[in-house]
């Protein structure tokens, strides 16, 4: 079904706004000798440009963008073509007032920024279909247009009576009977027993909004219904008689969709990343972004797309500081290290104007090619025709953290031990960072991602196990993998029912364990996990845990660590059993970083896990991208300090110094056959 | 009128929703096998049932909670029933929107939650009396079921016009004529002038929020209006011919509502307390609900119920902390020794789904008894047997501290000196704490309670004197109490108008000074209290003063300690007068905690109080209650270690180890006869 | 046009509120008494009356009026007569809903508070309109009444329909066609383009709130709109027959209005002077509190009146510390020393109800003149009696800052390098502290202001050029006068677009500078300017900068300091050129006070500017105001130690102490003949 994604060569350029530039052919020819110049072979173009396309409701004025497209093609450089949906026309929001979103206090949004149409009206649909449709069929078989880019940063939601409606429909279809819904959503609990479907309202500060069940499946119904929305542009492309790929630009761990479920809708996943370098340690920022490409990658286990980076500073943050000579580079082989197939920047030229004029920008208000930034555009550019033949390779990994939309829903909206924060994203990316610091490849996964392949899981605060996820684990155990479950996991079902007779739900055996109770501590207080001598691990040092602390019963497991304090000293904070072909380690309290990195230093070598680098020195990041003969070691290094980095001899340089010696925020690639 | 409460044992046990279970019949079988374990003998039911109660309009569905009842009693378990109306159904909400509150800004809110009902709809009123009728004649005369427990945790307003129309009526009554309400709230200030009562709006940041009148009164309308909501309740019930008590379960320090004016509607007083325990000093969060306890008592100076308390953690706070071992029957005892014939929880069994699933039970998802939160209840329950003789027994005190709910209301709304925070509940607590470190029992009262038999009386931040309270003072003084007055006293009405001519109102002759002026003082500032040599009460320390300090005229007083710094460096601090047979204490500044102690402790001297106990070290609580013939010593350690506690040898043990060296959080109870 | 405002005394008052008072004559009668004995000769009345002086529709009562302003003028006390308009009575509210203001949410308010009236409201305008002509055919000629105040404290803004329709044409009058407004707002991003004007609406966080031109435009339209209704006001005066000049108060550092545009409708200008006195520093208050004086001067270049400031502690700060002695009477003459020809308090009486009740008021509750204050006040009025000479002088600059109104907008509202904060504020305070810290006169100008007669003009952070604002500064250096220019300057035209081909825009030859590129630093971040050996200025100390550091390119200028960190080290931080007869600086980063201090003293002498007092401690104020023939000198030591301050020997002392040797708070009056 998914399309072929393969061009031969990285995709460099990024979002183009030519409609700013209607009255400028001067701007616009100056353009195409920039891009030229900065080795740009790639333009996201029609973003936002519905108001220019049609200017007046049915009359579409395409001749424009068809002139762009040829000029630029004309140069060598190719389109990705986006759909305009991402900002209605105001004659349009006039005219048709709902296909403007209603907020959760059922008020309507007025027209204004972007984002913020209804994503079941049908009217906007069906207005989005008849330009998408037109745009493919004039558009869709031009030899310069590559890709459709499906709209804009989806998110957001939309509580208006026509969303209402389907979000009753859609839960019809879920539950079967109003019956079966009260016992799932447990609406007994405060007389909130629902007669009908009609009775349902979407959650909100003014009505519902501690029915958890309810919450989490209105989440589930945004992000259904956005791909139902996505599904009626491809639709609308694929009656345009255009054949092309389609992708949809996602965003850096957001939450307001679950994008494990775009996975059909899209043919190649492509995301926008914007990092905050430059704070005190650059390596934590560089881990952050890591785990981001490595989730988007394994949406599809595919190369991605980076669809937007910026080339200078952002305008949006609170401080926007500028790119440090170099960080471009860097940031940019980061994203190729971890699978992309493209560098990609919003934006290629500074709008004038409106919100985002100060975003940084190949070429900026200036307008001139002799920049820092423009120079260092086009050295990016160059290093991509360099390390061209790695376009396209794939990564495999043999370790995976799960992270899990659904259930990190689940944990946020959860009233339990912590509310301030339960530290989930820091507990999921200690578990990551602490396994890529081993040199390994590591998937970032969801609950229905396959764990054939796998020899180390880590499934921290695995609170919800939707559709029997302890069978998925128990099995994954039995054969021979290495699982890593943690305190917070399996106490509820997919709808946040809680599970009975013992916890974690479906593993006690597994696991040897039962969790008794769970201990929340103050920001001010600690707890300590001392080392069990002889344990089979060797782990001997101690460690500091924090914030939630679980009391469990040991039924049947070796015992590696215990609490150094409170009521629960002695309890056990670290329990160890082989079950079936597998081991299983049960982590009890929220434990600091130093703890996850001896630990999996161990549990990798238990499970037979190995870098191509022997030695990681601290702050460096090691990848593997391979072909189907060749295999590319990516390794850069992101500490304040040069760090030497021994590889095997029998690698070949690819890109970089010869010297093993790297320089801060330097990459070095290197090949040898397989 | 109030009914006799005499149960001749400790109820213990709590609430319990069997109408989540009605499919597990295994399970409600099980409860009542585990409630007998532990002790238990009553239970809360019905709290929040009513769409299982009612599941279509006029249509009752009584049978299972009659056979749950049933059940229970045959196990001698009997039942506090409750009415529903703390959330009604849905499909009451849908077929009459009047039922909903309206927001300040006049948007009526949607289903949802609980609580949430207009406290005016003459159709909710009727339909809370239907079936509170209802549920009085199937119920009311069961012998199962002990005492009426109104709603839940009343609280918030409406601003619906129903609400708007009754709050009119409510001032017209109050204030006669226009021109009246006029002069009392001043409404020339600001050209605020009212014609006719109809033009009246409540108060709202949309609209009038300065009006401080306005607001008090409508403070004022709310309590009046859910204590007339309660009457409708509680006359549902007589006329469904039950004759049992009723009670309502109150809040901690809860501002929305004016609990003194509960007094005549409930025939007992009962509350729901859950404590932060486990913070850095375990003995500060004990003073804290000690006087909650002492407040809720002193409503109808009478013994009261711990209605709710949690077993465990709680699931709604920022971070809900296991109780550590003892803690549960430290607290369980702290109740009953101010004043508490019982110790209820919520919850008997964890709900499975919804927001307060994992709030802390008796029972947990788990399910069995061999858990330690199990084991601590059943030891609470046998405590509660071993002690049963001082069940009913009353306090008496002869010190108390004015925390008047109108007062607080006052000075929370007043544009003063210091917006950021007056202080005033912490002022309150600086002096019962140090009344109480002299080992007596103290009352918590507003204006309306009777001053005689007090001793001391501590009135801290009298802001407003209503209807006469400086004669009042007066009266208390001459007759020989002993007053202890502070700065911000005696500065308005009851309306919030100002005094003219001199403050303290009415009590510059008693105390002898005048207020000239007040200074606020940044956080960062202090002064100093320093003592005057050869004062009468010999006080010898520099105190630290805070926030506030007051620049009086001294006309006729001793002055036993002045400021040290500022231009009012030697002004006054500390001034004393005798006053007929009694004596005047004036505080004009914002005094640290050290004063207090140090202080009352001279003063208790002075006014002849003497505790039970002559040495009370750090952390150690003591009241006395008592029956016609016996006084029982309850002691109490919350300090972090061991404390010796002497004990006149004439008392013999009830309760604890003989030694008198305490552990911590250990209780011991002891009793002579008079 | 502008009246001449000559009354040959300083006006000595305030707010007065007798129809809170006239159930009350013998206090209305102590008032006067206490009047006189304060020295008191002004008394502003009127304001918020306007519920008593039209109780019903069309019924007006100025009677006791009249009496109070016959019965004041006895004793030889003068009135100003405020317009009503401030706050409406609740029968016009209830009656015209229009003239109630909506919310961005296009949600109306409800009657309450104050000022909060449609600006656009045909019948509001008609109502005022109505009353201020009777009262001004009433007291228009009264020979008490010397002054009209218009309304009070204007400021907040409306969206109803009547708005928005107003909106609309103002913005057709400025941009003629529907094509223009586009390119100018840039409307091509995010498809905002309009068809129409009608398609306009109000900026709002729930619809546009990032197109940055409607945003700036609207709040110009605010400004004109507010401008129009005291127009209206003053043509209603102006009808009834009076010839008397009119003002309204404007308010510290109000960001809702644009000033300057008031110079014209208003014949002087006065304000409200509020400062936290008693801070840390005493002296950073007063630099503060000068800075708006001198902003309030030069709106129309001549002396101002203190309309309102407290006479003891406010009531509406998070805060009110009392004055301290001497603080009123240095605060009052503070205000004189910069420009003012009066001194007013609000109040003469407290209030005894509503919000204001405890706001410091030279009569208080307590009702008689035996208090700190009523003696603070009284020698206020003497010490303006004898400077009374002094009365009407003017003052002349040789220095301004750029501070304006539209390039604060622009900055606060703009999305760029900072979005917590750019600084604006203290960047000008920093330059105008360095520069009256020379001892100078300074003007806080804007962009309209003509620049003829200043020597040195320092415009940080120019951001917006409007109207051609780069000629103004070329001509201004070019004809000799020095120009200290910053970072962050010459970016946008006044539509807030972008200038293309480098900036500061229009200057790059001028500076001989172009702005590359602009780093934004986190909080604790910082770079250092390092001086450049033997630059002309000889500047060398090491500084600091932080927030914002520019990195410039130099075509042709002198480097006088430079980075000493970051990849940006060595680039420059401050440069110079002389261009025509003048100078331009041209400042890179944030930079410390210290540098400003330093550096405005090199340039003040490389100016030719010099101050009458030629060493000027810290802490030390000193400005200069002048009649035709005499100069006189006001010094005020607001150092928390005794400062002398030697003064050359032509000057006589009007005011103070013989001795050069200045306690803290007092103040010197010298003069001496031209």
């Amino acid at each position: 079904m998914a399309k072929q994604i393969k061009y031969g060569r990285y995709l460099h350029g990024g979002d183009y706004n030519p409609e700013q530039w209607l009255d400028r052919p001067d701007i616009l020819q100056k353009d195409i000798e920039y891009f030229k110049k900065a080795h740009i072979n790639t333009v996201s173009v029609g973003i936002f440009s519905w108001a220019v396309l049609e200017p007046e409701e049915g009359k579409y004025n395409f001749d424009w963008l068809e002139e762009i497209i040829n000029n630029l093609y004309k140069e060598g450089i190719h389109t990705i073509l986006a759909t305009p949906s991402g900002a209605r026309p105001k004659w349009m929001a006039d005219k048709y007032e709902e296909v403007l979103r209603m907020d959760p206090d059922r008020t309507r949004r007025f027209f204004g920024g972007r984002h913020n149409h209804c994503f079941t009206s049908p009217v906007y649909r069906e207005k989005v279909h008849a330009i998408d449709k037109k745009l493919a069929e004039r558009f869709g078989k031009h030899p310069a247009v590559m890709l459709w880019h499906i709209s804009n940063e989806f998110g957001g939601e939309c509580h208006c009576p026509l969303c209402q409606a389907k979000f009753r429909e859609w839960l019809k279809e879920k539950y079967g009977t109003i019956e079966n819904l009260n016992k799932r959503w447990c609406t007994t609990f405060w007389s909130h027993i629902y007669n009908s479907f009609d009775q349902i309202e979407s959650p909100s500060t003014k009505g519902e909004n501690e029915l958890h069940a309810l919450k989490l499946d209105w989440k589930r119904f945004v992000t259904d219904q956005t791909i139902d929305f996505i599904k009626n542009e491809v639709d609308a492309i694929r009656e345009g008689g255009s054949e092309l790929p389609v992708t949809a630009n996602l965003m850096y761990d957001y939450d307001g969709l679950d994008y494990k479920k775009f996975k059909d809708v899209l043919d190649i996943v492509s995301w926008d990343n914007y990092p905050g370098w430059h704070k005190k340690e650059e390596y934590v920022t560089a881990v952050d972004v890591a785990m981001q490409h490595d989730l988007m990658r394994s949406i599809k286990k595919a190369p991605f797309l980076l669809m937007e980076s910026c080339p200078s500073a952002t305008n949006w943050k609170p401080i926007n500081k500028l790119k440090k000579p170099g960080m471009l580079l860097a940031g940019s082989l980061q994203a190729v290290a971890h699978g992309s197939d493209s560098v990609l920047y919003f934006q290629l030229r500074q709008s004038q104007g409106a919100s985002e004029k100060f975003h940084g920008a190949v070429i900026d208000h200036y307008g001139k090619d002799d920049t820092r930034v423009f120079r260092e555009v086009t050295e990016v550019g160059e290093v991509l025709e360099q390390i061209q033949e790695t376009v396209g390779t794939t990564m495999r990994s043999q370790a995976a953290v799960l992270y899990d939309r659904e259930n990190d829903w689940a944990i946020a909206d959860v009233q339990g031990p912590r509310n301030v924060d339960m530290h989930y994203r820091e507990n999921v990316q200690k578990n990551y960072r602490a396994l890529r610091e081993q040199g390994l490849n590591v998937d970032i996964i969801a609950m229905e991602h396959d764990l054939a392949g796998y020899k180390v899981l880590a499934a921290p605060m695995a609170y919800m196990f939707r559709d029997g996820y302890e069978e998925k684990l128990r099995t994954y155990v039995e054969n021979g993998g290495t699982l890593v479950l943690s305190y917070w996991s399996g106490l509820v079902d997919g709808t946040d029912k809680c599970f009975l007779d013992g916890t974690p739900y479906g593993l006690m055996d597994v696991t040897g364990i039962r969790s008794a109770e769970i201990d929340a501590l103050y920001d001010w207080e600690e707890n300590h996990a001392i080392p069990e001598k002889g344990s089979h691990l060797g782990i001997s040092n101690v460690y500091t845990c924090k914030n939630l602390c679980e009391l469990v019963e040991v039924s049947d497991a070796e015992v590696l660590m215990r609490y150094g304090e409170d009521f629960y000293q002695g309890y056990p904070v670290l329990t160890h059993k082989t079950f079936g072909k597998g081991h299983v380690y049960y982590v009890c309290a929220d434990m600091e970083l130093g703890f996850y990195q001896d630990f999996y230093g161990r549990v990798a070598a238990e499970a037979g896990l190995k870098s191509q680098v022997e030695f990681i020195p601290e702050g460096v990041s090691v990848t593997v991208r391979e072909s189907d003969d060749t295999e590319y070691l990516f390794i850069q290094n992101y500490a304040r300090k040069p760090q030497t980095v021994a590889v095997p001899a029998e690698y070949e340089l690819l890109y970089g110094t010869e010297s093993e010696v790297m320089a801060p925020l330097q990459t070095r690639i290197l090949k040898k056959r397989k």
